[in-house]
C-alpha cells in the first residue's frame, strides 16, 4: 500500500471510530432505488428525533428559544441521522457527535441559567464543508497531503466564530472533490459520496457532501462554498434552496481554499437547506452577528427588510417582472431542464408576472474567461498539494484541467480584471437597457443552474449556466421544481449540437438513467441584492408546491 | 526642440487659446504672497460674480433649483475665477468655457420648460482631475504621450455620465503629476502647479489641480482619486474638506489610470470641497443617479441618513468616542501638525468628546506592502507611458520608484492578497477589542493625513499617514484645521530620528518657510462608513470654526 493509501485508510478508520454501534445500519441497499426513508425505518432514531429532523430550521429554533426542545435533543437527532446518511452515501470527512452533544449541554444550561437562547442560532446543528476550519478538527479538503494537521482557537474561520456566537452546533464536516474545483463528489480520502435519491448520480459538487447530508435531512442547513457553482448544483441535484450570496456579504476570512489569493472570481460562502424560510434564518443570523466586524472583505450591510417589502408590495399589486433564458447559447439543456424552465415559466404567468425573454450576453465569452481564470496557475496550487502526498488526480479534475494550460503572468492577470469589470458593467447596461425598454424594473432572471438534472457520476462537463453568474457575482438562489419523468422527457433526435461541449452534453441524456432526478432553475439577480432574490425564490417555491422539500 | 516638447508647446498654446483677453490678468505678482484676494481684486469678476463664486455649492444648488440664479450665470462666474486661477497658480490641463456655457444654456432652457431642476446638481460647475474622460476633450493625466487623442461618448467615463445626469456642468479639467504616483503636481505638459496660499509650496497631489482650483475658489466642488493620499493631500495643502469614500462607494468605470488592472489597492474617486456639507451635496448626488446600475464595482448603497442620524444621537446625548495618534512610529509629524493634532484632541475633550490613545497597529509594515503594491509591475506602466514621447521622468517619480525594483508574478501577487486581508482583519480585530474595552463603540480615529504641512516643492517622503488607510481601504475624511506658525511651532532640536525617512522629514522643517501653510487633520472610520465619518468630521470642523472655510 502507498503511503497516501495508508494515511486516507488511518483517516477512513478514525472516522468509523466516530459512529457508535447503536447508530450502525445492518447494511446499505445495493438497489438504485432512493435512500430517503431509511432513516426512517432504520429504528435507529425515535419517533421525536424523526419529527425533530423532519422539522424546518426556522421551526427548531423558535422552539429551542422558548425552552420547548433542548439543544441536546435536536443534537442527538441530527447526528444519529447524519450517521445513518454517512453510512449510506459516504458524505462525512469529519464527525464529532461528542464534541457536539458538549457544546449542546452548555448551550442548555446557558439557556436554564438566563432563560433566554444565547443566539438566533441557538442549539441548532449546521453541517458544515471541510473547507471550514474548527478547534481541534483536522480540515482535509479532500487532500491526502492536508490529513493530520489540527486547528486551533486561532486558526478558526470566521464563519465558524460567529456562528457559534449566533448559537449554532457544529457536528459534522462533509466531504469535497479533491481540489474543491468539480461539480461532483470525488476524494481518494472516502472516495465517492452519492445522492440519497439513487446512488448513480452525482450529490453535485463541490459542497456535495453538503447536498447529500442535507438532502437526506441529516442536516437541516449546510453550509458550502460557490465559486462556479459548488452550492447551486448540489442545491439543485438535491432538491434543496441554496444561495449564491454576492462577494462581501458573507465572511469568508480564513476558510480553507484553492488557489488562496485569487480574488478575479471571489469563492462565496452561504446555506442549502429545504426552504427559502431556513436560507433566511441563516442569512440573518450570520449578518446580526456584524460579521463586517472581523472579516475585512465583509461589506457593512445589514439585512435589509425594505428590500424583502419591494417585492411584497409588487405581488400584492401588479406581480413581478421577470426575465429568462432557456439556453444561454453554448450548451442546450437536457429535456428535463427544458420542461422545468417551461412550468416555472408557466406557473409564473399563470399567477399573473409579467415575463420577458432574456437574450444572455456573451455567455460563451464569459464561461471561457472564468475558466481562464479558474486555471490562471496554470494548476500550479492543486497539483502541488495533490503532488504532496502522491495520491492520483481524480478524474473530475483530468476532464477539467487541460495538461498544456500555462500560468498567467501579473500583467496578463490585470488585463484580465480590466475585462470582467467591462463585461460585468456591459451586462448591467444590458439589464439597464431593458428595464428602460418596459418602464419598470427587471426584478430578476430565471435561468438554467446546469444542462442536466443530478448527473450521472463523472458526466459533468459545462459549468457555465453557474460560472458565468460567478463571473458577473450576481446574487443566485437554486429553486426546486420537479423531477425527471422518462415519459414526457423525450431526447429531441433531431436537434444539432452547437459545438462539440454541446455534442458531448446532449450525448450524456438518456430518459431511463435520468428518470425521478431533480430539476432546478436558478433566480438569479443583481450583484448584493439577496433579500430580494430570495424573496423572488420563495414565491417562484410557493407557486411550484415546493415552498419547503421533502 | 524635442518632438515631446513641441507636443507640450503646441498643448500650451491650445490651452492659452481658451482664456479670452478679457479674463487674463495683467501679471502674476513675483512675491510669495498668497494668491487668494487676486480674483477679487482682478475687476474680471463683478461683485455679483465674486459673490456666487464665494457662496457654497448646497447655497448655489439651492437657487439653481428654485431659478434664483440661472446656471449659465454661475458657470460664467466661476469660468472667469478658474481662468484667473490658472494664470496664477497653472492648475488646468483643459478648460472649456465655451462648451461649459452651451451646456449651462441647455441646462437653463430645461428649466425654463419643466419649472424644474433636471437633479440635484443642476446648473453647477464641477471641476474635474484629469483623468475623468469627457468626450470631445484629451485626457493627458500630464502624458505627454497622451496628447492629441480625444474621447468619444462610448469612452466617456461613469462619473461624468452620472454628473450630467444630476445636472452638473463641466468646464474644467485639472494638472495631474505625471504617472498620478506622486503627492506635488508637476508634468512636463504644463509644468508645476503652486499652492494659492504660497507659490514656494506644493499644492499637494495627485488631485493638485483640483486642490489649488477650489482653493482659490475657482472650482466649488472638486472630483479627485486617491490611491494613496491623492485626494487627501491636496485637501490638507488647500485648506480643503476631502473624503477618500471606500472602494465601491463611488464609480470609477471608463475613469483613466495608471497601472489599470491592479486591484489589490484600488484607487477611489471623491470631492473636495469648503464643507462637509458640500462633500456630502457630491456624494448624495452622485447615489441618487444609482451608479451601480452602471458601474458593476459600486456597491448598491444609497446614501444612510440613519447613519448620519448616529452620530446626530450620539451628538445630542454623551458625546462621540475617538481614537488619536500624534505619530505612526516611522516618521514623526513636523511641529505645525504636532500642535493642530494637539488642537483637535483639546478641542474635543473640552466639548465633553471621549478622546483615547490609539496605537497604531504595524503601520511600517502597512505602509511597506503598499509600497510593494503600487510598484508590483516594476513601473513598466507608467515607464511605458513616459517613453512613448521620450518626455523626462519628474523628479518625484525618481524619487518614489527605486530603478532596481522588479515586477512580481501573480503567485507573489496572490500572497499579497492573503497579508492586506490578514492585516486588515487584524486592524479590525484591534478596533473591535478597543470597543469590547471601551464598552462603546469607537467612531472614528484622528490621525495626521501628511507629516508636514503645505510641503515645499519637490520634498514630499514620507505617504505613511494616507497610504496605511488606503491599505485598509477605511473612509477618511480630511478636515482643515489652523495655519503653521513660526512663533509656536518650534524645531524640537533634540529629537532623536527613528530612521532614515523620518531624519529626512525632520531636516525638512524650517519654521520660517512654512509660516502660514495649512494644518490638517484626517478623520478615519471603518469601511464604507461614508455618513458616520463625514458627520464626525463635520463637527470637528465646526467645533475648530472651520464650518467653511475661505
Amino acid at each position: 500500500m502507498a503511503e497516501w493509501e495508508t494515511l486516507a485508510a488511518d483517516k477512513r478508520a478514525r472516522l468509523e471510530k466516530t459512529i457508535p454501534a447503536e447508530w450502525k445500519i445492518p447494511s446499505v441497499p445495493e438497489s438504485d432505488s432512493s435512500y430517503l426513508d431509511i432513516p426512517a425505518t432504520s429504528g435507529v432514531l425515535s419517533e421525536t428525533e424523526l419529527q425533530i429532523t423532519g422539522s424546518s430550521a426556522t421551526e427548531l429554533v423558535a422552539k429551542l428559544a422558548s425552552g420547548e426542545l433542548k439543544s441536546v435533543d435536536v443534537t442527538l437527532a441530527f447526528c444519529k441521522r447524519a450517521a445513518i446518511a454517512h453510512q449510506l452515501v459516504n458524505c462525512a470527512l469529519e464527525f464529532f457527535p461528542e464534541k457536539a452533544l458538549a457544546q449542546a449541554r452548555e448551550l442548555d444550561a446557558y439557556f436554564e441559567k438566563h432563560k433566554k437562547p444565547i443566539g438566533p442560532l441557538h442549539g441548532l446543528p449546521i453541517s458544515l464543508k471541510d473547507q471550514f476550519r474548527i478547534r481541534g478538527l483536522e480540515t482535509s479538503m479532500g487532500y491526502i497531503s492536508w490529513l493530520n494537521k489540527y486547528e486551533t482557537e486561532e486558526s478558526e474561520s470566521v464563519m465558524i466564530t460567529l456562528l457559534r456566537k449566533a448559537g449554532a452546533v457544529f457536528y459534522v464536516k462533509t466531504s469535497v472533490p479533491q481540489t474543491l474545483m468539480a461539480s461532483e463528489t470525488f476524494n481518494n480520502i472516502i472516495g465517492r459520496t452519492v445522492n440519497p435519491r439513487n446512488k448513480n448520480w452525482s450529490c453535485g459538487g463541490s459542497s456535495g457532501g453538503e447536498g447529500a447530508i442535507v438532502g437526506i435531512r441529516g442536516g437541516i442547513i449546510g453550509v458550502g462554498t460557490d465559486i462556479g457553482g459548488s452550492i447551486r448544483v448540489p442545491s439543485a441535484f438535491n432538491f434543496l434552496y441554496g444561495i449564491r450570496p454576492s462577494h462581501g456579504r458573507m465572511p469568508y476570512a480564513k476558510i480553507a481554499n484553492s488557489m488562496e489569493g485569487q480574488e478575479t472570481v471571489h469563492s462565496v460562502t452561504g446555506p442549502l437547506a429545504h426552504s427559502a424560510a431556513d436560507i433566511r434564518l441563516f442569512l440573518t443570523s450570520v449578518l446580526s452577528q456584524e460579521p463586517w466586524k472581523y472579516d475585512s472583505k465583509v461589506i457593512p450591510l445589514e439585512w435589509r427588510p425594505h428590500e424583502e417589502n419591494i417585492i411584497k408590495t409588487k405581488l400584492a399589486s401588479g406581480g413581478l417582472t421577470l426575465g429568462f433564458y432557456n439556453c444561454d447559447g453554448v450548451v442546450l439543456p437536457h429535456p428535463p431542464i427544458l420542461r422545468g424552465m417551461e412550468t416555472v415559466v408557466s406557473t409564473l404567468k399563470a399567477n399573473g408576472h409579467h415575463i420577458v425573454e432574456w437574450t444572455p450576453y456573451k455567455h460563451q465569452y464569459a464561461s471561457d474567461l472564468t475558466y481562464a481564470i479558474y486555471t490562471s496557475d496554470g494548476g500550479a496550487d492543486v497539483y502541488r498539494d495533490i503532488s504532496a502526498s502522491g495520491e492520483p488526480i481524480i478524474r473530475n479534475i483530468k476532464d477539467l484541467l487541460d495538461p498544456d494550460v500555462k500560468a498567467i503572468n501579473m500583467g496578463e492577470l490585470w488585463d484580465t480584471h480590466l475585462k470582467k469589470w467591462q463585461y460585468q458593467s456591459e451586462y448591467l447596461d444590458k439589464w439597464r437597457e431593458m428595464e428602460e425598454k418596459l418602464g419598470k424594473e427587471l426584478d430578476a432572471i430565471i435561468a438554467p443552474i446546469t444542462p442536466t438534472a443530478a448527473i450521472r457520476h463523472d458526466r459533468f462537463r459545462y459549468f457555465g449556466y453557474a460560472t458565468v453568474v460567478n463571473l458577473l457575482d450576481f446574487t443566485s438562489v437554486v429553486v426546486p421544481v420537479t423531477f425527471a419523468d422518462k415519459k414526457v422527457d423525450v431526447k429531441d433526435e433531431k436537434y444539432v449540437p452547437m459545438n462539440d461541449t454541446d455534442k458531448l452534453v446532449q450525448a450524456e441524456y438518456d430518459a431511463d438513467a435520468y428518470h425521478g432526478a431533480p430539476i432546478a432553475v436558478q433566480i438569479i439577480g443583481r450583484r448584493l441584492s439577496e433579500e430580494r432574490t430570495l424573496a423572488i425564490a420563495e414565491e417562484v417555491g410557493r407557486l411550484l408546491g415546493n415552498a419547503i422539500t421533502p
